[in-house]
């Protein structure tokens, strides 16, 4: 099973129309390649239906991009932890800004993921509510001010006290939790920016999913956190 | 791509774990094979993750348990219909009693999945809904009267007159609409007695999936509508 | 007790800061006084903790903006129509675009508001589920499409067609069903355009409760429609 | 305006009909009494529609149960906390086990609550929900294990690990945070069980409002915080 390290490049496909089915598989391909020529970990967060499509051929580690807090059951299109784990996947992103959760279905999602044996991405959107969440013992944080997300404009460098500021109250609630950032990841700049404030990786969407070359732009946000592998 | 016809039984695998990965290719096999033994359509509705899975190495007519109504877009954790009928579905459910919509969603969500190529079946619970819903053009109603539902009493024996009444509402909006019986459906006299009542098939679920023989059960169900094959 | 007739001039107060409180009362006083001026039906529709402020001193028919479906009992933080009710509303709004309703619950929530004896207006967008939402036998449906709201392009004259459908589908569902029309609704011509085309009344909001002399303009809107009074 | 102090019993009238209108302002009076009586705050929380008729003739503190966390504006059918406040509530009750909020806008609803000047007290299911709770800074939050609600089992006797956990917890985010005991009490002697554990007050609703006897419960209830007034 594909493993995880830091520093960490995340994509997030979400319902691109440009990273579904076999484009899926293709983007995959190139963050696997990257992963081989950076070092660095190369992950991604795909639609549910293709994790399995990806999984059969290539070894990278895949996100959900959501799963529900519910034990096998009645519960009619909803996705359970085991099923994606069953599907190869390793991990699921949750309480993303386009898929907010209650407070109780984030604590007890959590809970379910990691019984699933799934690594949990969790979104936050102001500093309180990253140290909120790190109560919940997430395997990661992703901070996304929701002021910057799809704006071009990388929380790193436009807003970097709010990194700042929310590693700080993270860790002084559980100082073992990485913290990633979101929002507005266009280059490597951005990166570097973002693992010098503190963080251990990114999470992208539409630079990458939406780029004329992908498989540049991710072999460009590797490549700028190489200088901080160990 | 696998075809859908009448009669139908169509196999609702919720989130059972009886029903999750290599089992849920187990009972795929089962359908195709009775298809084949029978002529009568046996659908089935696994979770997202697993559709590819399952239509890989076999063809059977596969509907998702639910689709978002959103275009392609930054919608994370959501689930396109051109995703579900990439990775081999046909159709979808929705609005099943487990996972209700707004009706402005619905209406949408039926359009969406239309616009995607995908067969549509659409639940309700009481007749007014079944009636409602057939202004919105979908493939099938499946009716399922809640306080049935989980009980092992057949709709279409311990409330034949909620499928008669049903039947009659929708077919009176739009005539071309085919209903499907669903609720306590556990063996083939249920069957029968729903395509009796002018239904032209089933929606069945836990009695299938967590039978210790769900092979001959599917046997069953279907074996009982042949007699309305022509 | 305050009665409803046609033509109807329901004004929507949302939770303008304009409308709340004291203002509530002053508004609900120029509509009382409009309705004596013109013999036009004015209603209004404040928050609910702003309803009983208003019945205490004035007759004027007062719909909640929205009830929940339960009966009494533990459901924290949720409106009874019984509640409202008793607070001296003689109606309420249900599933208004900024408050869509599942379409289960929008039947149960009609059915509820009738048992505590409640007027029900069911706004609805498209033609297909204004026809839909007849089968639930609302008191009145209110027909705002969604791409007209809050743009001061009165439904009326902007898209005749599309009340004219809603009417003629709703109609052929349920021939008594009165239906009004909202979303831009701006001065008397808007009234007289929707009146013209088979509504029996409008429903208002921004253009009232925004306004610099809303006591004039509720004043025209209700003028306009008093050459349909009988 | 009615002041807040500790001691506090907090009673929800949740949508009883044992505590809708009339009703509503009976259980107020014998609220106001038992403070006159006993020296102890006794609040409560009634339906939004109920604000205005209580406040109208008695000086007893009230919350709402929910407000929205919006600004003014087009948001029909949600309540705002200014609202709320200009019919005479004092502070709101959010996050109920019956009314969970998402992460994000509880956070925003504690902020907006603050601006118009309400006291908040946020219900919370486990320890670690309480502790990510603190972090948004409400005036007070309300422990409620959800298996013990409508128990009759008060969380204070039952499970009072649950409690100095959770008083542990919220404490060690910010000390300053006064912590409530919800769930199953029905006794004096499940108040005092509840104050020695840490707690300064008790959210209590059924045992009151479905009494055949509240007067002489609320004496009760609050007479058994009498050893704690300072």
């Amino acid at each position: 099973m594909a493993r995880l390290w830091v520093p960490i490049v995340l994509i997030n496909f979400k319902t691109y129309i440009e990273a579904v089915g076999q484009r899926a598989v293709t983007l995959a391909k190139y963050s696997a390649e990257t992963t081989r020529e950076t070092g660095i970990c190369v992950a991604i967060a795909p639609q549910t239906p293709d994790i399995g499509r990806i999984t059969q051929d290539l070894d990278v580690p895949i996100f959900a991009q959501h799963i529900d807090p519910y034990l096998a059951g009645a519960y009619t299109g909803y996705v359970l932890p085991e099923t994606v784990r069953d599907a190869g996947a390793i991990g699921t992103l949750l309480n993303h800004s386009e898929h907010r959760l209650r407070m109780d279905e984030l604590e007890a999602s959590i809970k379910r993921a990691q019984e699933a044996g799934l690594t949990t991405c969790v979104c936050s959107n102001v500093p309180a509510v990253g140290a909120a969440v790190a109560h919940f013992n997430p395997s990661m944080i992703a901070i996304e001010p929701p002021e910057l997300i799809g704006t071009g404009k990388a929380v790193s460098k436009a807003k970097p006290e709010a990194v700042t500021e929310a590693v700080t109250m993270i860790k002084q609630v559980n100082g073992k939790i990485p913290v990633l950032c979101g929002a507005g990841i266009v280059d490597g700049s951005d990166v570097e920016a973002a693992l010098d404030l503190g963080a251990v990786g990114v999470l992208v969407s539409s630079s990458v999913v939406k780029s004329k070359d992908p498989r540049t732009l991710i072999f460009d946000l590797a490549n700028a956190a190489t200088k901080y592998l160990h």
